[in-house]
């Protein structure tokens, strides 16, 4: 029949619709795309450690030295470094890749630093590169920082990481839990 | 009958297609889909006013000292800043929120930035952070950086940001406005 | 007939459906929606170039200092850069814009560096700016970052660059190339 072919149509096209739409809030879903849980270790050079040490402070304000992290909370201090990435919180285990860029250490009454790094990954699971960028309220237990892009299996891909500090010995040595969690995937 | 029936079909289908297509195109819209104004203020370090500053100049090229802005244009200058931000232009204004992370003198014969920092933003209108990236002609009225990223309330957000120098009083203050400019929400 | 109208109803859908999906998976397309390729030129100082270095040495490690790239490949150096960028890759062209920004050298046992940058453009072609971020292994032939931002001609504009180290003197000049691919274009 003509009418009821007609409401076959209009289903269609509802489900047509549907479909479609449901596809289309799909793409930039609250449920990460993919994941990751990766480790990176610090060793902050202090004059003693050249051959441990990963990172280097290279930038003090007036008055400070680059051999030991400013007072004030460290405030104006800029640490770069080249850390191990590793699949779990041990130092030792075989790296999948490094972490590498720079730490600004930002508030006078406070631990607070802006990060700008990457992560730099070779490994048989993944090969590629994710760009980081944010602040970082150190002494918080969960703090998110933006993913803002990628390259190689990580190519153009969005979205936010959660750090955790898993371990901090001193002014020498800390260990982030990296949370990554993209949103956009290609 | 089949051929009336066969035509609101079509019909259905244009429509369909239609509505889905302008959402599609919705998505990316060139009207902000969020904006906010807001000021930040920055006092630099000048060896005289640790209790008051903000910022503090942390390298400098060969030559030049830390505790005043290096010549030709501060090039190379990297400052490292907190700054209180506020919803209009006194600094005295209870602070929403801090600007974080650094800017970079980087030409030698006019004054210009490179800025990479976040709005760390702590009120009762707004949980979250903002992660902003660019060159800043500095005596430009309005220069555009871009907004790569943010968490919380403003989970990846993307966006373009344009900034106005407000006030500037010697090389000791300057004060901000930023006018933020969503055009990615989520 | 109503069999015969279901039939083109529901081949209507189908179309309909493969259009717009068609149209949507086109949108974050892998083929690069605009292209560039620009060349940019880098005169690090060295305490006797003033005149003519677009860049400066301004943060090291201890023990280095800033008119030497440091031992350890470099490692700790961060050096500001105010470069021009050149349609083809003669130092001497007519410069189309400006590259500044920052060059971290970040690894103690080979070449890389983590850049934080903008292309400033000024041209009869090109108004804008484009916001890059990433790891560069200095050593491989071709090195991909990520571009994720931009205003103006760019504005909004996402996607990668891969840069090839073009020509290399000595510790004093380098060249690069870069192919601009955006996969974002608004």
């Amino acid at each position: 029949m003509g009418g009821r072919t007609r409401e076959y149509c209009i289903l269609f096209s509802f489900l047509t619709l549907l479909a479609l739409s449901s596809a289309f809030q799909g793409k930039k879903q609250y449920k990460p795309c993919k994941r990751l849980v990766l480790y990176f270790h610090d060793i902050i050079y202090n004059g003693k450690n050249a051959a441990n040490a990963t990172s280097a402070i290279v930038a003090a304000p007036e008055g400070a030295n680059l051999t030991i992290l400013a007072g004030q909370f460290h405030f104006g201090n800029i640490a770069v470094f080249d850390d191990p990435i590793t699949l779990d919180n041990n130092l030792h285990s075989k790296p999948v890749g490094r972490a590498q860029g720079l730490y600004v250490y930002d508030t006078k009454n406070t631990f607070t630093a802006w990060l700008g790094f990457a992560f730099v990954l070779n490994s048989t699971d993944h090969q590629g590169t994710i760009n980081f960028l944010g602040a970082d309220p150190i002494l918080a237990k969960r703090r998110d920082i933006s993913i803002v892009g990628g390259t190689g299996d990580f190519f153009m891909h969005r979205g936010v990481a959660t750090i955790m500090t898993d371990a901090f010995e001193g002014e020498v040595y800390f260990r982030l839990r990296v949370h990554i969690k993209f949103y956009e995937c290609w």
